[in-house]
């Protein structure tokens, strides 16, 4: 019968983890203070760096839980080529869908823009890791003679040129803009598609 | 003999908005606090309240400084239809030359996705202002028989993926990707203009 308060501290140290995670997408990792976060729980800031140790540490746990749930719901890896890309409508609903944790991405990169911040390594690993896996889906597409033929660098600004269309749109639907989040994105990539393929 | 305190004054109120620009722009507005500004500047915090009344007071002041700074050298607005837009290369090389002022920009303009945000108006407009400026020279661009016609919503899209073209591509510069920020600005927008023209 130890599992009572155990399975309850589980779920405190899960609600804590959600409440920052508000927090940081509303106030920055920065501005949004374990007191904030705290009180938000109705807990005190002792408590949380009784589970965390420190608000970085806290930031780590938001770092996880973000990368475990957007791992469960963003777009399967295993499609090849230009059809892993005709997916990317899915991912922009999905965004919309999840708002909070858009806004967390984008709060912290522009954040992160600071040298000294410590979600930097975290942000500048996920943008890699993202740009390695499109290009290597853009790559399959010159492979399997699906498009013309790209160099590398070509490759290259092609995936950074969408990763930016994507952020940048993003940041004007957080904004506030009167926009068809998935229909903007899914246009540039059918005709990116089109160049790509004459 | 009464004019070197005053010019002092004004020196002082100077050098404080331009050190809470670099500190809003490498902590947020809402992780910059007035004592990190006053420790930099070799003031206290009661000083700067003196100077500008309010925290927010501080930030209107460093926005209005950016928009005099910024309206100074960004690209010349009597030019008329596409040969505006092939100004932006220009406009790219500025930012390079000017990071900290992007930084700021972008800093500023994540925290605001959050509606509560004491930037959100000035952002909002900066957006509003800039894109009605773009859709007009596009607009122009039609009228003028350089491009095929665009439907004021085609015209709409065009602008808004290019804002974020450049949005995204500087977030990913300033978080330090390797990357020729004018030279990938200047291939998006050829290509935007060929298919404009064909």
């Amino acid at each position: 019968m130890v599992r009572g308060p155990y399975r309850k501290g589980v779920q405190r140290r899960e609600r804590i983890i959600r409440t920052a995670a508000d927090v940081f997408g509303e106030l920055g990792y920065l501005g949004g203070s374990l007191r904030a976060i705290a009180d938000r729980v109705g807990a005190s800031p002792a408590t949380l760096i009784q589970y965390f140790g420190s608000k970085e540490g806290l930031l780590t746990a938001v770092l996880e839980d973000w990368t475990a749930q957007t791992k469960r719901s963003s777009m399967p890896e295993d499609v090849r080529g230009l059809a892993y890309f005709r997916q990317m409508r899915g991912l922009m609903e999905f965004h919309v869908e999840h708002r909070g944790r858009l806004e967390l991405f984008i709060t912290l990169a522009a954040e992160a823009t600071n040298p000294g911040h410590p979600a930097r390594d975290f942000i500048q690993q996920r943008y890699l890791t993202g740009r390695e896996l499109w290009t290597g889906k853009l790559r399959e597409a010159v492979e399997d003679g699906e498009i013309a033929p790209l160099t590398d660098a070509q490759i290259d600004a092609e995936i950074r040129t969408l990763v930016a269309v994507l952020d940048g749109l993003e940041l004007q639907w957080l904004l506030g803009a009167d926009i068809d989040l998935p229909d903007l994105v899914a246009t540039y990539l059918d005709r990116a598609i089109t160049r790509w393929t004459t």
